[in-house]
């Protein structure tokens, strides 16, 4: 695994999760995988995996834990938190432009210089895929 | 980057993408992260990220594919192919039911003996970030 491109961002107030983000950034994908931008556009939605690279290593106390909105403690599993087995964040941003190797986006909720690893298509049902 | 779980389908139909599955099968989870898997219900969707452990190594020429289901080649972004820089999937499924370290799913686009690097709920907009 390695790093397709950086996310980068100028906000300091940065949303747990997309759903409640308008914040925006840009990834700027590495140069060597530029032509895999081909076919992306401004409008559409798009995954975004990244590595939560400031995570601390993942403790068995962090199995179980309180989300900050929430009163009671979840799984792991059931929560969007950082402390993960694996530190992987998924978010799904809206494209508002590109640029050669530079995606314009809104909906960040990565921090500014979080790697990422992999970018797809948001394809939610049947009929989106067959679009794609 | 390790291995939380693993996925079995007794399936040898696997559909290209999660939308178009019915496919049944089985997430089991290691024994050491069984209980970040509280609250995992029946009738909940997870998202599931793994590792496409039979794709080759990734080559400049897969940066732009054209997908079977499709007439034109598409950036590597812009697909859901399994031939990526970091093989990387993400499918979304329907808990079924969850015993001990066991999730049974529906809705399986992976084969047989895939690893899984993390489960995170599904979540789609900012009413159910607020339930979870």
């Amino acid at each position: 695994m390695e790093s397709i491109a950086t996310a980068y961002t100028e906000s300091n107030n940065i949303p747990r999760h997309w759903t409640l983000s308008s914040v925006k950034g840009t990834l700027v994908v590495d140069r060597k995988y530029m032509e895999g931008l081909k076919d992306m556009q401004a409008g559409q939605r798009i995954v975004v995996i990244f590595y939560f690279h400031l995570s601390p290593e993942f403790k068995p106390r962090h199995l179980v834990q309180k989300p900050p909105h929430r009163k009671e403690k979840k799984g792991v599993f059931s929560t969007c938190s950082p402390y993960r087995p694996n530190p992987i964040g998924m978010s799904v941003l809206k494209v508002l432009d590109v640029k050669e190797n530079v995606i314009e986006v809104r909906g960040m909720d990565m921090l500014d210089g979080t790697p990422v690893l992999d970018i797809k298509p948001y394809v939610e049902n049947k009929q989106q895929f067959q679009r794609w």
